[in-house]
């Protein structure tokens, strides 16, 4: 399978959900070449000790938009694996929020190196954190 | 209570921990000014789809940490928030990589600004994931 | 003055080139609201010891265009200081690259923060290096 | 010439040193295996429109000296190139701060990618930036 069709066969449900989708309640939303988005419901279950979302979901969020936007561009057998990821959280997610979106696009795409970028914002268009990240790809 | 006083209270249980700590299977293990250590033992409920944790694990364990650095040298009266969180992941997390620590310490304390950083090693000092974190400090 | 008339003075010549950008030879080329243009002639003495552009000249130009975008949008007697800033760097600039250009856009505006992402093109579009900044707003 | 070699011999004028280290007034003062410092005087010419020394400075000499620290490291005949380098500005220099050291120091070492931490600080070791970088190692 190429990265597009994995990713694809994720959202489709085809693929069993990774278990930290399950974990965090988050799934994908939309899929094509070099964009994928997720989408979650920011919940109690979420928050960290002073009563807002834990920044930890916004960023897993992030994480995993940005590297399926990665591998949606590679070739059935080539890898890839985040070396760096690095995210701003600019407003605060609560039960308040409702569904959210996370945005992963591609910037630079190399042979050896990508780079994304993302976007959470809610139903408003409202941005809640951005990022960027840059992965190894790790072709056979 | 003081930052100190409010992550010890969280580390002993005498405030109930976090949603997000109880979800993610992450504790307070050492406390002193400057510098609070997490632990969590990686597990199958934490996988990507790839087969190993999720990075979000380690960007959310590492961010609790630096957050927590931070908290510890505040005053009665005085919140921080978050700004941004970069980490980067050096070597995957499995279920067989054992309890993990992930230590945050204070690098920059400012009037308005401070700034930690962070590393999550295993128990034979083997370096997984390393982070650092710009926080605001919020006054009365 | 506002940000944005200071930053276009600077464009102008109405006011005196910084002395940063003489020591790097760039200049504004384009400044409104939210979004600034910097412009550079990548050459053999910004270069570092394996043969090519020091990252060091990216950086500056990516902090500078950001840092403006985030100035231009405000007030008379407002400030701002940048708290943090990463970059991408991912292609090489040489003396061959010819004029490059350094687009800094706001992403996000708020009362004590401000953040902000830029992108350095040569004249055909094709991207060097790429980055985001934090910034602290000091208002009076 | 190793990568520890190839510092050195910049360090003791043995090679030319590269242009930007004469551009910007900066130089090797201390070289070992993972850690490599650099120092400059702060001046005038390093200055931002808003009178004080431009974070590009700071970014520069990190990036140099982080880059070294994963170069001093490296076996003949193996390359290296700066992915990602971001950096904290926590205080302003000026042209009073007086001769700054930059410390860059491994953090990381694999076989493709190596990361690495900077710190600046002045003669009484205050702290005025810190910073960290994700490299990609060429092995032939």
């Amino acid at each position: 399978m190429s990265g597009l069709q994995f990713v694809r066969a994720v959202q489709a449900g085809e693929l069993p959900p990774p278990p930290i989708a399950v974990l965090m309640g988050f799934w994908i939303s939309e899929v094509e070449e070099g964009r994928v988005v997720f989408a979650v419901e920011p919940a109690e279950y979420h928050y960290n000790p002073i009563g807002v979302v834990h920044g930890g979901l916004a960023m897993t969020l992030l994480d995993s938009a940005m590297g399926c936007a990665v591998q949606s561009l590679l070739p059935a057998g080539t890898a890839y694996t985040t070396l760096e990821t690095n995210v701003n959280l600019v407003r605060a997610l609560t039960r308040e929020t409702g569904e959210v979106q996370c945005v992963g696009s591609i910037v630079y795409q190399g042979g050896r190196i990508a780079t994304a970028e993302g976007r959470i914002t809610d139903a408003a268009g409202k941005l809640y954190a951005h990022g960027t990240t840059t992965c190894l790809i790790i072709r056979p």
